[in-house]
């Protein structure tokens, strides 16, 4: 194989509102790689396969002195997100050529990895699923749906909750686990069409929150036992409004804030006279408490259809900007998967 | 002993900011009780020594249909709070004339109760505390304090805890349990005294919140661990935005949202950027776990000085109005107590 290009998405200005494609991230094509002789000092040579755009990214894309849970993107250098790459090359024992590897990647069609630590797994495809389900379902959305949903509902049967960004990755999967805990699942979504979808999932009321009032619709059906929050803004406050007493708010994301500032929450008194209970949550800490039971059960449970997923596919690097946007404002149809090579 | 007034402190309008003394509530005078002949039904009759002036009461001087985790007092009725009373006499088996009770009594100077049920409590004061004690660090503040750290600080020596209300009974509390536990402590209060009162307690950074500003504070001593919340507002926003990673934010009250609507925060957001636990509780739910050790702890604590702990002392049910407007503006220097009778 000769040498070819090594086309890498890269940070290249730190946006002020949405992330805007060809301006805050770049696909360049100036490099190449030798895939057969490049030296791997050890390491593995791992080719993209399916690359992840995730709303956490978001976060990444700022100056490097503000403080947040994820480091900041560099200036001029390749963003990075979740993928399922091809082993191609290793110089490492426990890896094969020919094995597909889950982790964060640097987005660029070929990267040197030197070694499994930092995350990296091996995926064990039993089920046959499509090994874009590994950055989805069976990867970081999933493992943020199933371990949190886990380890702070404290769901009753019979219940209320209230999923926000329901047809998305993780909400559409907190809807189906809320509904087998035996919940009143309340969800919302930007469109008719994810309205839909939510319905087919189960959710008994679902709603598009940009023509119905959210406000009204959980003054109706709630008092609302478990909130999970991907948008903050507006709707934590009227989830504020309308929660239970003893509520467990799962603060897994405020999408709203990530790109205009913070929306002033006016309710958060509640949090006090209701004994809500609000947790924000690094889903890599849940990691080692149910990482088997997530790979010993999700992957079944998609497969044998218990559970249900669907892709929104980009096609190639050059697709990563339109990507990143789209999973800012919600116009994406489901998960978004950028396909890099087959 | 003949017939004699039974003053009583009457709910008499729902306030719109702060409680107005006569005209929040009233001190009436106007029945009469004897105490020898009342016919008791097989209650207790029990004489108010100290009645308690605490935060929470504001949030019962509401419109009945204003839900909320208390009852709202209701208009033309004693307003409720926490006391100590004497048994005068008693149709209950398991309750003696001349013990002392403890719970949430009608301030009047007498009341009858059917039994201990509904919180009652009889008191054991084998260290000879003040009676008024029990009220205050030994009751439902000292309570508050004790079971919610244990419960949720988390704490860690060598943590940072920001502490509001920090000359309160519930602030002065904490700061000597974040002390005990190891931790670098802030604390604020509204005067000079306080500081003072605050570094006797041994709080290594104390400052007047009306002089001193809070963010810059925080900024320069943080950042924060563990904030005990008793103020909301500014206060609140300030502690989001110099929280650590994975802090927890014990909201044990909002006063600054109880007479002025809400404060819009603005930080909420850190929440899910730092994995900040935000947890509002009900001391009562609290009880079950911690109420033996508490009792067999801290009276022991504050009566070898091992707890400080100050009061102000109000004098008889004609002062309740004053009591309470105090503990909302916070200008009572210490524990707010009604002595109503010796």
């Amino acid at each position: 194989m000769p040498s070819q290009t090594n086309a890498r998405v890269l940070f290249n200005e730190v946006p002020t509102g949405y992330p805007e494609p060809g301006k805050t991230t770049v696909c360049d094509t100036s490099k190449t790689i030798d895939p057969d002789n490049v030296p791997l000092d050890g390491g593995i040579l791992v080719k993209s396969l399916y690359l992840s755009a995730d709303p956490f990214q978001r976060g990444m894309m700022r100056a490097p002195e503000v403080d947040s849970y994820s480091p900041a993107f560099t200036l001029g250098e390749s963003i990075l997100g979740y993928g399922v790459g091809l082993v191609v090359r290793s110089e490492q024992p426990d890896v094969q050529a020919g094995t597909h590897l889950y982790g964060l990647l640097p987005f660029q069609s070929y990267n040197i990895i030197p070694s499994l630590d930092h995350g990296f797994r091996i995926i064990d495809n039993k089920h046959n699923l499509s090994l874009s389900y590994f950055v989805g379902v069976a990867g970081m959305p999933g493992k943020t749906a199933y371990m949190a949903w886990k380890e702070f509902s404290h769901a009753k049967k019979g219940e209320v909750a209230f999923v926000t960004t329901g047809a998305g990755p993780v909400g559409s999967f907190v809807i189906q686990l809320a509904k087998l805990a035996g919940l009143k699942v309340i969800s919302s979504a930007g469109s008719d069409e994810k309205v839909e979808y939510m319905k087919s999932l189960g959710a008994d009321v679902a709603f598009n929150y940009k023509t119905a009032n959210t406000l009204e619709i959980l003054k109706k059906e709630g008092p609302i036992d478990v909130y999970w929050d991907n948008v903050g803004g507006e709707t934590l406050d009227a989830a504020l409004e309308t929660a239970n007493v003893g509520a467990r708010f799962i603060e897994c994301g405020m999408i709203t804030g990530y790109n205009n500032g913070g929306y002033p929450i006016k309710n958060l008194y509640n949090v006090v006279t209701r004994s809500i209970t609000m947790t924000g949550f690094i889903v890599l800490e849940l990691e080692s408490k149910y990482s088997e039971e997530f790979y010993n059960t999700v992957p079944e449970l998609v497969a044998s259809g218990q559970i249900k997923y669907r892709e929104h596919v980009y096609e190639g690097l050059e697709s990563v900007g339109e990507a990143l946007l789209a999973v800012q404002q919600g116009t994406n149809k489901a998960k978004a998967v950028i396909k890099v090579a087959a």
